[in-house]
């Protein structure tokens, strides 16, 4: 099977240092890069930019919340206009910094609360999807499977590229079990790469409880945050490899 | 002869507004958009845009340092590489929005203290320069007459726009006369339209002193910040084309 | 009756006016300043507070969600940890900037989104007033007459000043009714004169509907801004005293 | 001798960790808090503020430019008193939160780029000292040895600590060498040492060249931000204390 490994990258900021790009771009086919308004200021940017072009990593913007100091990751109420502006900044600043170094942005993928508001709220989703497409609707939209975000692409007629989660327990609706609950977070590389293993190989959602839900998907997110996620990432790309699945960018598989 | 008038727009920010924005789009042909650093957010920013497309107003980029507070007016040292890196995310944030409209960016012309120091700074003003150029050969680049500005755009082999100040007296060697000094400011709309008659038929800028320094230059920048801002730009325009000129758009111009 | 009249102030930003507050702070006897969160930058504070001392204004902190873009006014989740920390660190800013001119802070008012939310949420009333209590035990919370953040003060041991608003119609529950319904907000200075005068007499809240609840209040909230805002506080300002009521700055009622 | 070591901390930002601040507390005897304005989140200031408590280290406020992504280290011009007011509106607020846990602010010391300048600037110097003083007279302004900073405030009537660093030579006019030289920064813990203890014990600046210059001081600057330059603090700390000396807090020595 094609399949596509994905991280979010670029999170540095100013002076502060986050994760490990150089060595999660070895490792992932498609990256997810901070646009400013969570992470990555325009220098951070620039650099991801050069380090994923080396690497030949294919590029998606990661548009976020307004919200540095909370990383993204607050629930903050925008009016579908305000939230359509943020997205289309975002993603067009990428694109600019992108262009300006002779490279396409080929897909988007909302980070944090956006990301997990979007995925439960249609309307939110549409409005995401729908600004994505009025900027270049050549753009993938990278969304949870099963997700609203997911659904609302396709109606929009965006080519849409479903992720799973390598670390994390679903419920058995399909939906990532919160963090709040003992085993929402796979803590060993082993245990990922088999959860990822089972998921390709069974083509859908294995649940928590064992159950299983049938759907396509073209991505798994693996995460490059600390020595240990990075370690998981290889584990999961060596253990994908070894079982005879390719690896590809997300341009090549949608 | 054929002439530009400009105007800098988009400078109002969340609950703040600044400069009558509909009203200058009925007056001038070029519309410098401010991109989110000094003002305007990606509200204002769409709004501004939609407002310049019902206009017919061709469309610039306005970047400026990241100083909100100070309206991009402060001072701030930026390395090479920085100032690079936060002029091509500005033009690539607003070439983002205009897409998203059907528009297209044609020029850009920065904004504050980033404009003032590369008028002076020969190397910041091939930063700014190579940065529009990377990002997009074909962009204008809307410069002071005689500013090192412009030659550094010229010898990027960027198309430059000159422009001079219709409410803004010039010492001898064809700098702005500072603020702080007495008759700096042209005050009332008859001397802003005299000192623009005066130059478009001489050829050149004509000094405080009456010196005459022979330049060309395309495009008259006027302000929108004050009632009487709008109708001094009005009262110039209605000047210039009874005196049987043409206003243009920048891409028509240059 | 003895009663206070309060107003928010300081609502500039850098380059951007809001509100017209010499005019305002000739009318009420106590200023809600914005902290730089939502509004105010340290200028405009250092301004404010100038002008509030000259008019013999008492001065209240006014710290709201970090939000310049949405004025506050966007709802954001915050742990309580964050909560306590961003008002302790607001009031604090504008604490010191009051001491570095002779002068006291005595009140604090949440703005906007934080104000509403802590209205309705006891969890986040309670947050706040320990806030506001730890940092100076004797500062008077003012807060909307009803409210959960009202009964949190009080259960907090803190002083509290009860307002309701000049030109805001209520629901039989004694809520402000939601803006988007039509008759929310009083339209003409003589209406909200007459609002105010009712609930004055009356003591407590005249709803729209005509229900009344009884309830004690010491400060009546008017706004500034727009001309017509100002106008209406002082009409309401002059009804009060014609009327024969002393007006009082918050520390000398509560 | 009677000596001060002194270090910056709390400059981690939201979802970004710098330093380890834990460590450096066990071995400082004063503390230098980012205010916000280029490091040090209310959450982060309220962490180190319960970390200082605890470590039993006195705490001084660390006012910088508005320059989060730069890190406070890029130049900013100011006008005199944009200056004042940032400078007053940063201490303030780690004096609330300070205030909120029982904690008193003791000292200043300004941060990068506005250290440098004001320690060359007389008359942005005479500012700073001027802020300080306005908010509570008794503060201690720490500043380096022999500067204009350190002069300036001792005209004002503050209380002066002169401090030299642990880790950088100089020149033979007392200043820094430029980072940018070669042996502008000294690299091993012992070399450190060996100069740190040359200065106590000769009572005055060891220069680069060996020149020497006679001044008090009272505290030694040392970093936090590498295990490295903890470890490099640690000797000091240690070196000191078996050569005699004994370690106090900047309000003891002053």
């Amino acid at each position: 099977m094609d399949i596509n490994l994905n991280a979010d990258l670029g999170e540095s900021f100013g002076a502060w240092r986050m994760g490990d790009d150089a060595a999660l771009l070895g490792i992932v086919g498609s990256a997810n890069v901070a646009c400013g308004f969570h992470a990555g200021d325009p220098l951070v940017m620039a650099e991801t930019l050069r380090l994923a072009r080396e690497a030949g990593v294919s590029i998606g913007a990661h548009p976020a919340f307004a919200d540095l100091q909370g990383f993204g990751r607050r629930v903050v109420q925008l009016s579908k206009r305000e939230l359509q502006a943020v997205v289309t900044y975002q993603v067009g600043a990428l694109m600019g910094m992108a262009q300006a170094q002779g490279l396409r942005v080929t897909h988007v993928k909302p980070h944090g609360a956006m990301n997990n508001m979007a995925c439960e709220d249609a309307a939110m989703a549409a409005t995401i999807a729908a600004a994505v497409k009025a900027i270049d609707a050549q753009l993938i939209l990278l969304a949870p499977a099963l997700s609203q975000l997911a659904s609302a692409a396709r109606t929009a007629g965006l080519r849409v590229a479903d992720e799973v989660f390598a670390d994390r327990a679903y419920t058995d609706d399909g939906n990532l079990m919160p963090r709040s609950q003992p085993g929402a977070v796979l803590e060993s590389s082993q245990a990922c790469l088999e959860h990822v293993l089972r998921m390709v190989e069974r083509g859908g959602i294995v649940c928590a409880s064992g159950a299983f839900i049938p759907c396509s998907f073209h991505s798994i997110c693996v995460h490059g945050d600390s020595a240990h996620a990075v370690a998981t990432a290889a584990v999961v790309r060596d253990g994908l490899l070894a079982a005879g699945h390719r690896l590809r960018s997300l341009p090549e598989l949608v």
